[in-house]
């Protein structure tokens, strides 16, 4: 089932552009931040208090789920919308990512990888067939091939293996979806006829698979990670292996160079980026999807993103600060709650505090996103870019 | 300012009786359950999901928010309602409960308590005088004497000693309160003509005290403190001193006789009960107010009640449970979410767990009572309380 994506508005002097991508789940406004919800649950945050905030499309970590409580499970209880009661489009990572960024824990091999699960220490192996496998298990509309994401700094001899092990991944990510794409339109042939409760699972319609291109900040080994995967003809187009330590601005470099090399027509996705800077700059470098943890996390650590910049929610002087977090803010928490309580919710460890600063922070992101958004497509992009420029 | 309680609907053979309190935050439908935001938060609820269970009326605990974030940051910040975004009806304890509770660490004389903060160890002292001076700073509506809270099985010596000293701390603590009304009165005077935003604490009318009948489960005692306490004549009065481990029917018995000798026309409040069943049993017996962490504490540890008893969900035969936590229950949780999801969460230990088992209990609380008092106002409380009797 081809996904199809629509640009709306494009910014000519930058390529930055709005768009529509229309997946199974419904319809994502973008550029679009995705909120990272890891083992099938946005941290601190109720699926309802989502929506509220305007949420069109999670991230869910395939890793994490495939560990616990298992793929299988969640399939036979008829996906991961279901099962998390999630009706909106669903993004999984192939689980890669994290796989290798448990140092020491991984061994890559042409084959796949091996890991130790950071749960009980048991012995696992992805391989991209298997990557795509649990995905399909966990229904998905949007799934990534297994990639093999290299730490910064790193030898351009690693760099360059794992752009081309990442492509060759990525064919048999391709293949495998075929296969069992086929064998779903065989199987769902077959149970025509039966009730849709006693087989969820026929009817959840194939994902679209995203290639990663690999190649860390050496311009030419993206470029040739691009070529690979344009060969291919993925659905989408993810850059990996970004914001894991190299300079800012040899990140943008990168993120603007490569985002040149892929299809306008297909939605482009910047893998773990960022700060809200990074959002509006990498908009502008022609990035369509993001995801990170840092709204949530810095939520939870009582790091709170404001129009003024970030508040360290825990310090003393906001003990008697009766406004609040945001005073430019019209989120649900910035309406009703002062600083003064959500210190006090941290100093008393209570979890009242996490929630509240999650739902501000995701907010904080979300909103920025609409606001980038409404630019473009009023054609005000240039003058937004140059006002969030200034802000810093 | 005299707390205006009316009775609207009576069950002759029980005595137990639906009315309405008016406070000063607003009117409270008895009876009913209050749940327990012990830090100025119920823990893993936002003051918006409260208001959608239709929660009246909150207790927060003066001893936790005596020690964080102190009375006096409170006061200034305006009171508690304005400090928790909590417009609605507040009550709290005296304190005198969690000091003595923390074995070891409270030493009790004529004056007051003498104890340790659980959070630094210093060295405290709280009086029925501070009790009630913290409690008009934090702006409850309704307040509560200091008593002597003493554990269960006492001496009868010791059970009359606590009787007499909870007596005289009563009349210490009504004198303090007029005292500070007075004191109120003649500062709002003064004040006339301030902007309401400089001045919260003028806005705050002085609340009304209950007193705290004692003597564990010796009868005669009880009828003693009920007389002392009559005599300083209260706006209130509560049960305390059990559900502190004496068999249940001891309890019932103890709050049936003690329940006839309060007056009708005041609001009869059994503090730290109880059980689902507990409530239905104690209004039977002529109680209007109920508290206790059972609903919140047991959620966070993934007990879970339901129409069919408690479920522990962590059990691993709800691993593939499609089905709500009660099949019976309309709560948000149970409308959006499966016994599997939840389970999943607990297991995961993630915050969304704990934040829907919460929701769920204190749903399952407010609702059972709401169908109570909806029985008395339609006279079929002999009904409802012969059918709860059955289930069980």
């Amino acid at each position: 089932m081809p996904l199809r994506f629509e640009i709306v508005a494009e910014d000519k002097a930058t390529g930055a552009r709005a768009g529509l991508l229309h997946t199974p789940h419904g319809t994502v406004e973008t550029p679009v931040f995705m909120p990272v919800g890891t083992a099938g649950t946005v941290k601190g945050m109720t699926q309802a208090q989502l929506e509220e905030l305007g949420v069109q499309i999670l991230l869910s970590n395939t890793y994490h789920l495939y560990l616990r409580p298992g793929h299988e499970i969640i399939r036979d209880l008829g996906g991961l919308h279901r099962f998390m009661s999630w009706p909106h489009p669903i993004l999984t990572d192939s689980g890669g990512f994290q796989v290798m960024s448990l140092k020491g824990l991984g061994r890559v091999t042409e084959d796949g990888v091996w890991f130790k699960s950071h749960l009980d220490g048991s012995s696992r192996f992805l391989s991209p067939e298997r990557a795509v496998e649990v995905q399909c298990a966990l229904g998905a509309d949007i799934i990534m091939a297994l990639d093999e994401c290299v730490e910064y700094p790193a030898s351009r001899e690693a760099l360059h293996r794992a752009v081309k092990l990442t492509e060759r991944w990525a064919g048999r990510s391709k293949e495998k979806l075929s296969a069992l794409s086929s064998q779903l339109s065989a199987s769902e042939a077959q149970v025509t006829g039966q009730s849709p409760i006693t087989n969820h699972q026929s009817q959840i319609p194939s994902p679209s698979l995203f290639g990663i291109v690999q190649g860390g900040v050496d311009k030419d080994l993206r470029r040739e990670s691009v070529e690979g995967l344009l060969e291919l003809d993925f659905e989408g187009y993810a850059l990996g292996g970004l914001s894991v330590g190299e300079p800012k601005q040899e990140m943008y470099e990168v993120v603007e160079s490569t985002g040149r090399l892929l299809p306008r027509g297909r939605p482009h996705y910047l893998m773990g980026v960022g700060t809200p800077e990074d959002l509006v700059e990498c908009v502008a470098r022609g990035i369509d999807m993001f995801d990170c943890v840092m709204p949530t996390r810095n939520a939870r650590n009582g790091c709170v993103f404001t129009s003024q910049g970030k508040v360290i929610i825990k310090n003393a002087k906001y003990a008697g600060d009766d406004s609040p977090l945001d005073p430019a803010c019209e989120c649900p928490v910035c309406r009703r709650y002062s600083r003064s309580y959500v210190r006090h919710l941290f100093v008393a460890g209570e979890m009242l505090g996490a929630m509240l600063a999650t739902q501000h922070n995701l907010h904080f992101y979300i909103d920025r996103m609409r606001k980038i958004r409404q630019s473009l497509v009023l054609g005000a992009f240039a003058e937004f870019h140059s006002r969030a420029r200034a802000e810093r």
